[in-house]
């Protein structure tokens, strides 16, 4: 049984703020908190960049974990590059949040997003966060609030909350994220914070969130650069005095979550700045989920595929040539795909369809969905994935090449 | 000894020619020639993409051969994702110029460029190659003609001879490209042909060709879609009389090919429709060819640093962060970076420079150089490759996006 609503709503035993501490020449919210009041089990997943922000450095050390309490995250900054001061200023905002909640430093995760190479500025972060643990609350406004002080270019807050069913009772998860809307000087940071106040182990939790972020964040993409401090983290406190009985209650619980991760991961591509479609890709057939992927990732990320939907141009070439160049080894006779519905192409050559009529389609409805089916030879079997993306504009280059000196 | 030269000249034993048989609706020259007067030693270098066109398989039939006598390429049509028309197309088409030389079809290789999923109209190629046969001429004109009938939306033709000294004796090497302006409403290809009188064995043929392309054509990006064309091709008819009698010679001929190819290659790039820079990428110290060549390649394929330049933004956070995420395990405090030689990251911190200095010299500039070296800890190595790419603009989008229906 699952139930959720765009009208987000805190699992039980969670409390959360979002306040302004000044980071932001704006004015606008730039701290975000995320609290349980009893210790909460709590898993991780973190960009795969080589460069990282000094906030994953020390949430890789902290999780998965069994007593983390809070969350806190500032926007405006993203504390990456600024070396060893920078892993001082991340410990030190934990250890401040610490103090306020009277628990272990080591139980506070950290996030930092905005500008890089450039030190937190630790005077305003410090004086603030005695406020934001003053502001804590365990209403709707109070977590409106928190998704809205996480925001860098975004242009909306992202939230989302799912009821589950469990046979063990009911629980509920929420979720909050800020997105890729590409338009700062330094490259978007994707920031994730979920709740549940189901009553998991460390396991249950770190399999769980890795499941649903692999078919989800990791499966989304604007324009290929991945960030040096995306993070994704869920907290659960048990709360809901609720776990998993059985493999049923599990595969429910792990339906929802990916629910919320799924809502969350395609509002970010929803809110790319400049985008003119949404696009949907399903890719079917392969051998594996991972030749499924590299080939639905190829294509999202095509500049060539980007623009031909942009141009409203049913240029399935451009499609079919990207999954050519996935480095997997399947045969063309073997492959189809339909725009939209249409079929395109079919086993391997052009099918006879109505190109203006695709076309107008495209024109008039903001959504894009591609499928690509392999149906046979090699490579070819039964796993299929779903990737999501934008199209690429002439309003993106504008907006990532403006720069005033 | 190595003397070059942008002036165009045949190898000895030569001749080309380009012609118009009416491929083009612009009614442009549209089929190109070349011809050695005797069997040549021929190798080939073909796009990897599983989406392959006709041509491409049928050249791959056929060489590293030693009896190639000619080269025939049509532009207009791609003859890609055509089917088993397609390859009884392509193979027509070399029957028909082997019937007008005298020799056997699989002496000839084919190419094709432009629209994909088109059949060729096969009736004025079949009309058209007595005529270019009839126009082959071993003059710099006639050569100018044939890389001028390879166009498609290039806009000049690319020539390049070198004039190399060996021990045994002088030769030339002269190649034409044509090249990656990306504003069909198909991915554009990249074909190369490349003549020298040097006497070579099939294997040393292969073995120049080879290690020259991957470090010219094969680092080379406009925007990373891979075509299902590509074709680079060398003729070695040894009418100069001079063979590599040891491996000096056999460097010297490699060094005048490569720098034939590399010419050639940055000319593409240099023509890349709607760039504004023109970027060169080296990456040093690291412990093998093909880890510093996927961290080129990362940076040279970021939509976040093609725009960053295109705002002349010196921007070293999004070109660090694309090093990052190349899949190569090296340690960011012992990585640096220069813009023009100017030192903007060093060993893993932040430089201090004048931004709006270092912006105003690339906005005044059409060619940008990035160097990132990695000076120790794990990845670290004496290997270096240099990268070519371009900008981003509004303008490329523009260009990929103008669909009309």
């Amino acid at each position: 049984m699952l139930e959720s609503k765009q009208t987000a709503t805190l699992p039980s035993g969670f409390q959360t703020s979002g306040t302004t501490c000044g980071i932001k020449a704006s004015g606008k919210p730039d701290l975000a908190l995320f609290v349980s009041d009893t210790p909460a089990v709590s898993a991780g997943v973190f960009t795969t960049n080589r460069v990282v922000g000094a906030p994953v450095t020390i949430c890789k050390e902290r999780v998965p974990a069994s007593s983390i309490r809070a969350v806190i995250i500032n926007s405006g900054n993203a504390n990456a590059c600024t070396g060893n001061q920078g892993l001082d200023d991340a410990r030190a905002m934990t250890a401040r949040v610490a103090e306020a909640l009277g628990c272990n430093a080591e139980d506070i995760l950290v996030c930092s997003t905005g500008i890089i190479g450039v030190n937190l500025p630790m005077d305003v972060i410090t004086a603030g966060i005695p406020k934001a643990v003053d502001a804590l609350a365990p209403s709707d406004d109070a977590f409106k609030a928190a998704a809205t002080a996480m925001m860098t270019t975004d242009t909306f807050a992202k939230q989302f909350t799912a009821s589950v069913g469990m046979s063990s009772g009911a629980v509920k998860i929420a979720g909050v994220a800020k997105g890729a809307a590409m338009i700062a000087p330094n490259m978007a940071t994707m920031l994730s914070v979920i709740m549940t106040d189901a009553a998991l182990t460390a396991e249950q939790c770190d399999d769980l969130l890795k499941h649903c972020v692999e078919r989800t964040f990791n499966s989304i993409s604007v324009d290929g650069h991945m960030s040096t401090s995306d993070t994704v983290l869920l907290l659960a406190n048990g709360a809901a005095d609720a776990a998993p009985a059985d493999d049923n209650d599990f595969q429910t619980l792990r339906d929802g979550l990916q629910q919320v991760c799924e809502e969350l991961a395609t509002s970010i591509i929803r809110d790319a700045e400049g985008a003119d479609h949404f696009i949907t890709i399903d890719v079917e057939g392969f051998e594996t989920r991972d030749a499924a992927f590299k080939v639905a990732k190829e294509i999202a990320e095509s500049a060539l595929v980007k623009t031909a939907i942009t141009g409203n141009d049913p240029n399935w070439g451009r499609i079919t040539s990207a999954a050519g160049y996935a480095g997997i080894d399947f045969d063309t006779v073997h492959l189809s795909l339909t725009i939209n519905n249409t079929v395109v192409f079919k086993d391997g050559a052009p099918a006879n369809f109505d190109e203006a009529e695709l076309s107008a389609q495209m024109k008039s409805e903001r959504d894009v969905y591609l499928r690509l089916v392999l149906s046979g030879g090699p490579a070819s079997g039964k796993e299929s994935v779903c990737f999501w993306t934008s199209d690429l504009t002439q309003e993106y280059v504008r907006l990532n090449s403006d720069y005033t000196t």
